[in-house]
């Protein structure tokens, strides 16, 4: 163990009774807890972790510990960190390299300092480790069993180093889970949103015209969320199926050069760079909302809306107006992810399926070390049911099962 | 061409006038109509084909036919199958087997009759025409190019075959193409369901519990109008991931035996036998209404209610109540599909999508005659992508594009 | 009791058939049956009646015969008389004068037979038999105790006649019960009228943008299933309080001739004539579904239409399409209600609730005959929350009630 | 002016950004602040105003001060009131009596300032200016021109009064408004609880079953959310006619001792007291949550549950947990209004149309000096048209108009 590079050690009891909530509203995480005491398969084995430190993510690394890992953590946004939850891991005997709106100088540094550590397992949020070890650290390859990657995002970036064979160790796409994409990106991503959104401005959704970028499990539940609230919801998408569904599903469907004029609030969720630029800032009414909760603060272009600005003045907290000529647009957390810059992220019980993924994902790599024969692999099916009927477990429900004559109806 | 064996060759002007007015909203079709007049990519092809046999199947045969091909047709439910458009089709010059409220031994003998054609091609729906050929018609295994298969359920009997090689022609899986599945089965199945539903019964939706057996597509588009409609819903299902999706979707979830006594209609998609059987007809209340939308009429055991029950009676068109001691169990359309034996099927617009999925898989069969070494592959995904733009192209819609620079960011 | 005027008294037995089903899932008028049997309220009393003559009105008219009524029975509306439920009503020694698709004489007709019963209690629907009372029959009024009125459109016909002192017997306003319109308009519109356009077009609602004339209880009723559909809804409305509410509500809201290029199928449901006239009719798409819920057929304006186009003619059964140059306009049920002339009307169990206030209204009347002063009188109080009572008990509900504590803190 | 008694002074920067960010999204009330500079309607006259003080509240005060108004303000809760708003309002030339988390009696204390002033007009939410008024100052009552009340629970309060003949002053009911309990009882109480449950807890809503108590407006909109967040909703009701609108819309309906042990979420908004109390606590799950959206902190009976309770902690900021034997339940806020004490209040265009009633209720009063004869009035009809008619134009959206032919087919 290392000494943590953290704002303030004495911010812990705040960070403590944030981690104590959560973790009584994550019963999967608590059993395999319990599981992860007993058998320790993390024993002797440094973890690297980079995903968005608060609360539900420093439980994460509780549950690691508790199975024997040496943690070395970092954030993966410098506006997601929170510095109580920083201090609490810190305290408990964990290396926690990051806080709250650090510099790109000191977020990099961190990310090299918590890469440094030497890890036996990488658990990554969008590619910065991977990336940094295959870059700058590849002495370090060899003592890695193996990693997973949580998002969407930096799935493609593997896809991507896979196909030109340049990834060196294996990598579970966790985001591929079931129990992952179908309710993280949905569910959580849907809630988040719109908590982060509301809290941020105090402005009514319903009646208003919300245009999603983008119509994956995210955008599919950012839209329909916005339903919820009584909103009037537009899609824009460069896939023409899902083109289809947001049709379908009774949502406006058309190109962000014609949405831009007619939204009230934007939300970008594509994976991809400059969804929202500046073909399109000068199309919109005055006072609209924009923000993003797909990656990093590329979506909305908000580097280019800066230059062009005529001023900028903050116009509430986490609110940043920018005026073009006599209109003002108002980008939410520096076009940071919206839930998580602006909010807690994702509810507790919906990152106990996310995490219970990753812990018994990593727990697979130890296991199978060295037997693992391709760089990318998907979440064990078994890994992937064991979670969901953790899950149904926790919430009381029981379903049905075939019997012997409907298996045998089935072919089965 | 044959003589055709149906009802009445004077019902055919009506058939014509319901067959002119889906075509009026087959904007799909009409193209690929449009395309095959040109080529003919059927020319000198016998197809047999076996879908419910209403207005929207027959223009499919028009459009197959305009390709060239010789049709034999025959029905894929005896209740489904409409006289009025038989005629129609029959008068067009295509030969047809089928005639509604057929008894099972008729209903047989069409199949036969349509399978004696010697076909090219066979376009099947829920695997009748297939299971008929391998077993008794094993002869015309060597004239056959391949087939297209509509259905889920009929997609596992096709996949069991290929397990025990005992496929022995390609068959593409239709269903499982996203421009099918991801549209007919949840916005078809959805709204025709409770089409099928409504008008049988003249009952309020709103409020009543309803209970899905099924969380797949089709459970999830009728569990979702439900819910359009007001009602209580609650979903029984064997697959955990699906359980919980239910669940965060706000739906009740639980066993059958549970869910017997609280509902007030039940609707049936699972595919599989006996999902609602002795062990829950006690249970029920009073006016309980049961219905299928899955397959066959074997999802509600409708066998064993009629063997239990201590008297039987029409209680209106389509419904036959069942008493049990004090109760009377209401089952729409014997337990056959609701949504064709009690209505008029899947809406115009959303068949358009799956038939020209159908009808380009047909071409692509004969275009790679001889060339497709699997007995069981998939639409081909320009098949897909081309059917989706032409249905954002007939609804008037256009969609971003990537741009290089995004395409470069993506690493694409 | 007269000789019926009916199509066909053989068509009795179905008319029965019809008559019991809903009877089974109407507890509440069974429940004031089997009071009216022992009490006979109604002994010696004509009451005529007006009322679309389907099976639910039907069992009305049973249960105010079995309070002791000589019932007089005419439809509402040529369209919706139903011939098989007519003739169970005159087999079971009740007077009818009601055909399908009467004629505008024969229907005014079996109007004036149906007053020249004389009658002490007068139900209506819409006013026509009030208005005939007043306007040919004067000299009946002196043998009137009083009269319900069902509509919203009746209602605003009697206020008229109030303020003009011309309104000469009480008239109980049904339509502003709670149980009523909060129930009927609404939820009861909103299921019908889309059973009606779905059985009759089999064209999908999802994706599809709906164009609602009127937010009023029954177009708030029309839009949120028209939402629960999947359908991109707009609304259309003369008071700014309704525009803002479903503004709030997610809905587009506009003008109607911004609305007529836009819509794919139109509902009117106003109340008021020539909602839909000329100058929107140039502006829609071809292919456009044109259908009213409101009243008449009036709000459409379907002669207009006649008269401007250059082709007409039957598209599929029960709907009309209107050649405009190169674009097909298609109305529903010639512009009568579509829930009664292209469906059933509204689900029974909603009719039981508004039944329940009718029969109760009715026998209000009769016990304060002479007492009541004023001619516009509202459904008491007590008759309301009887009804909303009975109904909580034919489902099972308990609800809770206010301690004596809690009654105090509130002052009541 | 006198010396207001605020926290900190200091605060006031950030208040007045706060209140600039909600004047740029009421567009209503800056129209209405405009008028009122040119006319001035309250010249020399005293404004008494207690409303949950923070920023839209504030920007009321601007307006009334804009036509002339000397303001003196409190707060109507302690743990709504912002420090920083308060601040900037002292700092801007009004009189300011309260702070955050006042105590019981500096609440009070605040209140009988406010009321010293000797106010011409009475603005109020909830009864305590009022209340107090009467009480203890009955020699101001002569100086009093007439006031407003915000909420349904005040308006409750007034009407005992009235019936008591204690009301000494003519009070407007602002909460009766169409422009006023459509809109901010249903959508902004539907939208702000949530947002403040949600950024409270960081819990998932989806598949949880969230028991609302109460189906009046509040109630509707807090039902609706829930629905539109995936819940599965329960509502409690006392009044038969809501409970079968509760149950017609799809939620569960029950008394709350059934629904105790069902629910994950409470939310009471029913304005009365002990809704929530002993008798439901032992019965609830592990883990409840707690909160209140109706009035004061009585309606969820925190006092009894701190009684019975075997251990009280803080959880969470703003969430307390009571530990019943091996059961905790936690509440937020307190048990006061969950939407303004854990949260920013409603929406700022809700507030919008809100206080636009109030300004022009104010104005009205003034202007019809001694010419009201009842104590009890509703806001004029032509303030309400007004206001929704200001709301549409600030939507730039353009309703139809009757025809003069219409008009007179309606007879108006």
């Amino acid at each position: 163990m290392h000494k943590s590079e953290i704002r303030d050690i004495g911010l812990a009891p705040e960070g403590r009774k944030k981690i104590a909530w959560v973790r009584s509203n994550m019963p999967l995480l608590r059993g395999i807890e319990a599981d992860f005491e007993k058998t320790r398969p993390f024993a002797g084995i440094r973890v690297a972790l980079s995903i968005h430190l608060e609360a539900k993510t420093a439980y994460l690394c509780h549950v690691l510990k508790a199975g024997g890992a040496e943690m070395y953590i970092t954030g993966s946004n410098p506006l997601s960190t929170q510095d109580d939850v920083a201090a609490a891991l810190a305290e408990a005997g964990m290396t926690v390299y990051a806080w709250h709106a650090s510099t790109a100088a000191e977020y990099e540094a961190h990310i090299r300092k918590t890469v440094e550590c030497g890890p036996g397992i990488v658990i990554d949020d969008g590619g910065d480790l991977v990336s940094m070890i295959h870059n700058d650290y590849p002495h370090l390859i060899d003592g890695i069993i193996g990693g997973c990657e949580e998002t969407t995002t930096g799935i493609l970036r593997l896809l991507a180093m896979d196909k030109n064979k340049t990834l060196k160790f294996p990598m579970v796409l966790v985001n591929n889970a079931q129990c992952k994409h179908l309710f993280d990106n949905r569910y959580g991503t849907g809630q988040s949103v719109w908590d982060g959104i509301n809290r941020t401005t105090n402005l009514s959704v319903s009646g208003k015209t919300v245009v999603v970028a983008g119509y994956g499990w995210c955008g599919k539940g950012v839209a329909m969320r916005a339903k919820g609230f009584g909103a009037n919801v537009i899609i824009t998408e460069i896939d023409p199926v899902k083109a289809i569904e947001a049709y379908m599903d009774g949502f406006g469907v058309m190109k962000m050069t014609d949405a831009a004029p007619l939204g009230d609030i934007f939300v970008t969720v594509t994976g991809c760079d400059d969804v929202i630029s500046d073909q399109h800032f000068w199309l919109m009414k005055d006072g609209a909302i924009l923000c993003n909760a797909g990656h990093f603060d590329v979506e909305v272009n908000v580097a280019k809306l800066n230059e062009i600005a005529d001023e900028v003045k903050e116009q509430r907290k986490n609110i940043v107006g920018y005026r073009l000529a006599d209109r003002w647009l108002n980008v939410l957390a520096e076009g940071r992810l919206v839930n998580l810059a602006a909010g807690d992220g994702h509810p507790a019980e919906i990152m106990d399926m996310s995490f219970a993924i990753q812990a018994l994902s990593a727990r697979y790599l130890v296991a199978n070390k060295g037997k693992i024969a391709q760089m990318i692999i998907d979440v064990p099916a078994d890994i992937d049911r064991d979670v969901a009927l953790r899950k149904l477990h926790s919430l009381g429900i029981t379903i049905d099962k075939l019997t012997d004559a409907q298996e045998k109806y089935l072919g089965l």
